[in-house]
């Protein structure tokens, strides 16, 4: 597969605006993007940090997927995304190589960017996601 | 503070060989550099996936920082390392802005680059590294 590199990584947060404070404090981090996005349960941020970028999500219901994450393990890093010219090609060759990949085809995520999920028992317990540049 | 992006983003893992395997079946993953390091108990290893990097740690024994980590949580992401110009300036730029650096002083750390890390607590949970370039 051609990855580009790590297009994101993210973080789970109980507080949005409390975390994005943290990471601009600290960091120097800026906002890039914010939006609510229903369909995943979630208040989102990407945050650029130099050239790097970091995803904060927030659930909006504690019966959500990143809800039930954070009550099981509490705030903290999430998934790491990596950036691919062409998410239906890697998809189709992560599903040739054995991975188990969430979605059947790639859906429109966070920034309207094509997108994927690969669940962490096919990645020594990472959850991984494959984005479209 | 000045950071440049993502140097790396760590994961814990059991096994180093395997999960190299993993990140270079599904991902292309190039190894980049490996090493023994014994004062942190792991064997560590960088691997390039595109202009990213990851960087794979496995403790040398259970009763390491890491060992805990994996008997705690499992295998999974670790840390996430920024890169900057000055570590030293970055741990002072830090300490005064609250944050809990674990080391009084930037160490050597992986690949012989100045590193210090700052403590979940201060980073909505998440472990943190700086890390000169």
């Amino acid at each position: 597969m051609d990855v580009r590199g790590v297009h994101h990584v993210a973080l789970a947060v109980e507080d949005l605006d409390q975390a994005i404070d943290t990471y601009v404090r600290f960091f120097g981090a800026e906002v890039e993007e914010r939006a609510r996005i229903e369909e995943q349960g979630v208040d989102a941020v990407y945050l650029r940090v130099g050239e790097g970028r970091l995803e904060l999500v927030s659930p909006l219901d504690p019966d959500t997927p990143v809800g039930r994450f954070l009550a099981r393990r509490g705030p903290g890093m999430h998934h790491v995304a990596f950036e691919v010219d062409d998410v239906g090609e890697a998809v189709a060759m992560l599903n040739r190589s054995g991975a188990n990949v969430l979605e059947p085809a790639p859906r429109r995520g966070f920034g309207g960017h094509q997108v994927a999920f690969v669940h962490p028992e096919s990645l020594r317990g990472v959850l991984a996601e494959v984005v479209g540049g």
